[in-house]
């Protein structure tokens, strides 16, 4: 047996840190290192995430670039603008794959314009089932992983943008659970206001992901896309559904349409075309690194019509990680990934 | 004090009956006469509605003409396809409010595409809020009640239509709470289905209440609008969030919109125009009769995006049934709706 | 029409004060006066309850007396702890109603084992259906409403205790959704957290609300009860289900134990004990002041077991308010309370 | 590599077969056989189960002893009554799983009062933590899966009783999520009829795992226990939560009570005693084979308390059938139940 390779996780009280975690736990070439918390440093894990079973009694350490050191993976699971100043502490030996939004746009305007502040600069981007994206990650020692509604978003959408079915006015919208928002507690997230609810929330344009899904399906080539996304928060953990929609191209059918997609996705370990006549539900991916998506199209509205599942916590964060960890490694793209959905 | 109104509920113990008898309860000018039921005649509605106290130890009676004559009302709270035959033996002296689909639709062809069988034509359409349509349904002897996508689609779309605002090529991803699809008994409507999984069906136009929305936008001028439509089952009971977009005209800003919104709603009891950057949640009308919608129009995709909420079995199925009830009385159109969402 | 009551809620923003004021918009004797918030002073009611229609734009004024004064009536809805001073300060022509617990206890020494600080003193206890307690509380100027818990837990033991069918080792395991807790954001009471997720709480006798059922179940005469109480939170907003248990005395039958709850509560307009073999759910009661109740007797195990469900929002908390202002005021003790639960 | 273990298993459209089969996915050792369904023999599984990715493409057979014939192991998922039938066509050289009942009670007038019809015979009992247990599950060819409320009833209660730290007089109240009672569609599990409800049923010790706990319990020595369970439905899918009480015996205290659970499951696997203070929650277990159990006493009440949860389809149901198999076979007892807790 080859040495175990040393992760550790910056945030792991928090749901991302948690997630990677659950995952690493069942990874059979890895090893859990130092543990990090913010405000939690001190605390047993055991106390914050008592599914973590085995590593009930890891106490959390100050989340710091000396504790991180000395290890062959850093992940962080950090807020929004706290990965760039901590990854550049941790030198080109440590491969950090950042699950936050810091290093994901390229376009310093837009990341100005949705996320304020200094651009921190772009890492290779963590999808490798866009064309070309598989090859950048293997080796790679800096690894941004993309956002949850941008990665269902994206897979749902880039056959049929990449194959020239579609005019690129993009219309998504997107039912998510409440995970994705994170662990910190605000009124709006309580279980008394989200059970029995749904919402929409940043409509017309102003969510942070838009700019991550354009920029996703304009590097697919043809016309830069216009992306109308809309995200929905339904009474759910994990989990999110994405309806995508463009018009058709003239002579588009939906036999074509299912080529498309069955061949864009032949080779893929994690996404599956379902079957004809079934469509999508986010239980079948649950705890997965899975996306399942279907196609079909409207002839009387003119537009094809996708629908793609992801969980949000892990193709969606923290298998997405994983799966980079694997490419960046040299290891098998799946290790650790192999278990399937928990439903019902 | 004027004699009370008698009302007949064919198909109490499903969830249009129930919600119909749950609103009449509170209703100051009706008195519930008979309560019928298919294979539950014979049962005590409390054992079937046990929310329905003063109502638990009515037996139910069989659906037939014999039991419901003699009423002021009948609502008809039954499966589609039987209202027609029932509705014939019973005569122009009583009023009758169909929850069905049968005598919604206007065209034939679209009944028999959607439906299949015989079209048994069409009665005037219980949506008062519609241009020229509360004039219709004063007095009116026959009203079907519209759908719950359809009402919601509808008014969320409305204003933006009729005020030439968009380009006729509507979206609309709707997600419902689980009545919506009755209380037959079906195993990917179990709870444990439907917990924890957010699913699309009907997608690509097929959904039913396609061309009841069509119908509703076209008749408010202009060119025939082409309706994509996406319904999806999320985990709540009650509700139904509809997202719908459509490309701006040219020159269209948000004042604009907003401006068509406020002065569409301006006089009608039930719709509520939320302010500015407050978005709709179902939660906040959930058993009341209200319409919450809200607009904006996102530039960077060129759209308008306007999100409605309704209670699905409230102003979509029963409040509907109660607001015609008092307009075919000469009623006052709010009575016996009068009470607010039940939140959190 | 005599002229309407003035009502004024201290804590319009939280669970309590939303709740009172749905009730009181649909009261026919009431008129909404003061509303007042803590930190949310100076926001329009309609951005923090926006199922209140009809009071979107009031505005919250802060809690204090001098904004509360010249009501006729002043429903408070504060933490624990802040009721005292500011009654204090309420004139005895004002009617002071408080939800909170501040109010409740009698015996000094249980307050401050429980609650710590000092015994600000005790109020009429607005359980009306405990034996004379109805007559103590028309006319009374100042009301302490029961907690959730102890109302449930109270309501579903009393006729046993009573007729003394039981050993006083009372065992109550009580369900309960998670507006209980209030609105305050806390960690583990975010949807991420309780969706999907059954938690036992407050185990072992320590939770608040046990020495308010011993207090109440005392009063019954017989010896002190011993009560051990178990609440727990479970995926829900509202609602409590109450598994009561304990040793039968011996001769104790099934239709004893049903004869002397159907004779407890026979005239009582808001508890309702189901027919025979049908077992309480907490949907039927939803948004309405109903209690409902059902009991047997385990001759195997040798106990009597009752359950009991109320919404603790309603019966258990803002109902509860109401039905004791219309008592404090000489009203109908059900007028504002007529509305059935909201089911499904 | 050693040769796989082909496994088949009965009833795999079923909630107990899927996550039979979720887990044999996971498991080193195992190779999917033959697999069955009733009515939905010739779909494929894909079609029913649709998480179960990587069998999606398998067509379910008919259940009959010629398709079960040739495996190593065949796992019955069945409803009650069908498995002696077929297990009795299988021979010696099949290890047979039942997770039925029919083989789960030793007194056959206990089956007849609780089940009716005829006692097929007892088996040996799938819950190797029962002292003794295990050494009689390693190497059978026949054993019965405990019923979910069961396993956790039990392991909760079992060091306090066999420690007679309790008076034999024993409460148990548990809430369950609805997957335990199947995917036969009746409507009072539809997901409209479960959200926001909590509901209590066969209350007064007619369900009928109240014999098998009584069992259980009854062989730790000591006098025959006298068990009062209670079992609730409450929203969610997976997940018992089992609140159990007992009347302390004199002397007894917390530290004596944790000690004994402290000691009973110090080296089982799959059975954690919390930390001090920290109390189980279904969540933390969700799809893993994990039981959490924590103790305390009430001395007011005179009570011992204690709480335990399970996922009832895992350790309640298919990961007690993995942990039988992989005794029976003589693998490591956790073979295939090392992934933790889905969570949040």
């Amino acid at each position: 047996m080859s040495p175990q390779i040393r992760v550790a996780v910056a945030g792991a009280s928090g749901y991302a840190g948690g997630e990677v975690l659950r995952l690493l736990l069942g990874h059979p070439d890895v090893e859990v290192g130092a543990l990090t918390g913010g405000s939690n440093a001190g605390q047993p894990l055991g106390a914050l995430q008592p599914h973590l079973v085995p590593l009930a009694d890891r106490v959390l350490e100050p989340t710091d670039a000396e504790v991180l050191a000395g290890h062959d993976v850093v992940v962080l699971g950090l807020p929004h603008g706290q990965s760039a100043a901590l990854a550049e502490q941790l030198g080109d030996e440590t491969v950090v794959i950042d699950c936050g939004a810091d290093f994901r746009l390229t376009d310093a305007a837009a990341w100005e314009r949705f996320y304020g502040g200094d651009h921190a600069g772009s890492w290779p981007y963590g999808l490798p089932e866009l064309p070309g994206q598989r090859e950048r990650l293997r080796g790679a020692r800096r690894v941004a992983v993309p956002g949850c509604y941008p990665t269902v978003s994206t897979l749902t959408l880039a056959p049929a943008v990449a194959a020239g079915l579609v005019e690129p006015d993009l219309v998504v919208v997107a039912a998510s659970g409440t995970s994705g928002a994170g662990k910190a507690a605000k009124p709006h997230l309580l279980g008394s206001e989200v059970m029995g609810n749904a919402s929409a929330y940043g409509v017309g344009g102003v969510h942070r992901h838009t700019p991550e899904i354009t920029q996703n399906l304009a590097g697919l080539g043809g016309d830069t896309p216009r992306v109308s996304f809309t995200p929905l928060l339904v009474p759910m953990s994990r989990g999110i559904l994405a309806t995508c929609s463009a018009p058709l191209r003239p002579g588009v059918d939906a036999a074509q349409a299912r080529e498309a997609y069955l061949t864009a996705y032949a080779d893929e370990p994690f996404v599956h075309v379902l079957p004809e006549g079934q469509w999508p539900q986010t239980q079948a991916v649950l705890g997965s690194n899975a996306v399942h998506v279907q196609v079909t199209v409207d002839e009387d509205a003119g537009r094809l019509v996708a629908v793609g599942v992801v969980d949000n916590l892990a193709k969606g964060t923290g298998g997405a990680a994983v799966q980079c960890l694997n490419l960046a490694l040299g290891l098998d793209e799946t290790a650790g990934l192999t278990t399937v959905g928990l439903a019902p």
